[in-house]
């Protein structure tokens, strides 16, 4: 099969970002909304999502290093080229449907990204719904962060061509995809997926079976949570923590930059599901109250100015 | 007080590296050994290491990207700053004595770092044997990787005054000292070692209460050990998993390019220490496996040539 004609399930944050990287790489792309509000809300994310387009390739121009990995490539582009990424991005803008119609979305698609709520019960039914809908040789895919292809396949109609494809945020200069198939995933529909996500100028990191949190968060939680027993515990200060971590591995920035740039929020949710966070005397209780703290003065991390650090 | 002569107990790799960065940087510097044999095998490695700086710095002179942060704070050393430092190498390398008695080596010590193996038998038979002569005011530092300083202050007669000064490999370049007290050591002694690593040109990285690990090890251990599951999990392969890292975190290497550098028995001795790691069927079991799988073939990191990845 070759794929031409995406939707993307939701308008959110991640899928207007996967709806547009995947228009500004030449494919046909719908979104489907779930009301007539929901596209109010979507139209102004893509609005900016063109002028961050726009703005970055023009600066690129002048400043090498305003380059993205999710445009081109080929890091040394001519003005010439990079004024037909900007055409692309006008062409990918203009080209984007919304709909609130499953026939609509559903009729002639070849690809469907689900980046609705990350909420089963929102899944499952439109999984359902959207099964009456797709025609035989559709994939269906989910950017879920936190569930497993596994526990939705039943209800797509369609498990041997369902999987996850998991992008990170700003894929434009964050272009990596994660891709993980559940037990009846067909190999022939991961290998487009992989393929799909090549065109669209990502790097496929491909997990070979299910895993929760898939391969980034399957060490980055426990390295967070590392980082955050030594604080919790008093053992030493955010800042001399990032250090060691810095000078030892050469890395450029520590965890409590990483959980900054995360969200404490985020953080927050993922300790609280530990069941001993409810006891303040443990370490998870501690990161819990630690991070509550931090929250509840609206330090929630960078996107709010301050976290562990300030951000002027 | 004011530390002038300094004691290292052991010349392994890291007693020897201890020895000549504080020779190099002005203290006087003697090295006590158990026995001739050990004397024997300490004074090659001071010679090597004395190559080594000499070589470094004088490459320093046309190349700037050889400057190691543990021969100066500047970065950008005239070539008669570097000529100065060839000699203070030069001094170092024939002003270090060794020996093999405890009391010429303990008689006007200021500071001691033990640096011996990490037996705690033979700690504390040292450390009881060097109580015996060591001067009131000495002030005595242990450089174990595993093991707490609570541990072992009751047999140094002076728990006020002992405490963990923690270096890595190659501490010329990797210039981090790691300090931890326990419940027992005073603030002013503490202090005394931040400013010893601080005039041996090393960053002092404060602990504020005993910590197994340090505060690296800490993080390091549980992240290595998550990135460890993933392949042995049959998740994902080593490459895609430190690519993952690499693009998400901005890391200049991920974590099995890690494993190489610490070595792969280092890593099976830590996971062995795990209960579970008896059972194939369990996560600690399929890593023990796999590393002792690598290590039977001599694939032990990056000083042996291969590790997870090959090195020319």
């Amino acid at each position: 099969m070759n794929i031409k004609n995406v939707v993307v399930a939701g308008g959110g944050v991640l899928g207007s970002q996967i709806a547009f990287q995947s228009a500004f790489c030449g494919f046909n792309v719908t979104i489907w909304l779930r009301s007539e509000g929901s596209i109010g809300r979507t139209k102004p994310k893509l609005e900016r999502l063109r002028d961050i387009y726009l703005n970055t390739l023009e600066q690129m121009k002048t400043d090498k290093s305003a380059y993205c990995r999710g445009f081109s490539d080929k890091e040394d582009l001519t003005i010439d080229e990079i004024d037909e990424l900007k055409e692309c991005t006008i062409k990918a803008y203009d080209g984007i449907k919304l709909t609130t119609s499953y026939e609509d979305a559903a009729a002639d698609a070849d690809l469907v990204i689900e980046a609705i709520a990350e909420d089963p019960e929102q899944k499952i039914s439109f999984y359902q719904e959207l099964a009456k809908h797709l025609p035989e040789k559709t994939i269906l895919v989910t950017n879920s962060s936190t569930m497993l292809p596994s526990s939705f396949a039943k209800y797509t109609g369609r498990p041997e061509k369902y999987l996850a494809l998991h992008f990170a945020n700003s894929i434009w200069s964050n272009n990596t995809a994660e891709i993980m198939g559940h037990s009846e995933t067909q190999q022939e529909y991961y290998d487009e997926v992989v393929k799909f996500a090549e065109d669209i100028n990502m790097v496929p990191l491909k997990l070979k079976k299910e895993q929760p949190g898939y391969i980034l968060n399957s060490m980055l939680v426990p390295f967070l949570s590392a980082a955050e027993a030594l604080l919790a515990n008093d053992v030493a200060d955010h800042e001399t923590i990032d250090k060691t971590w810095i000078l030892a591995t050469g890395a450029p920035i520590g965890p409590f930059r990483i959980l900054d740039i995360v969200g404490l929020t985020t953080a927050y949710n993922i300790v609280i599901m530990n069941p001993e966070a409810g006891d303040k005397n443990t370490t998870p209780g501690k990161i819990a109250a630690l991070l509550k703290e931090k929250i509840d003065e609206g330090k929630t991390g960078i996107n709010a100015g301050e976290g562990f650090y300030k951000y002027t």
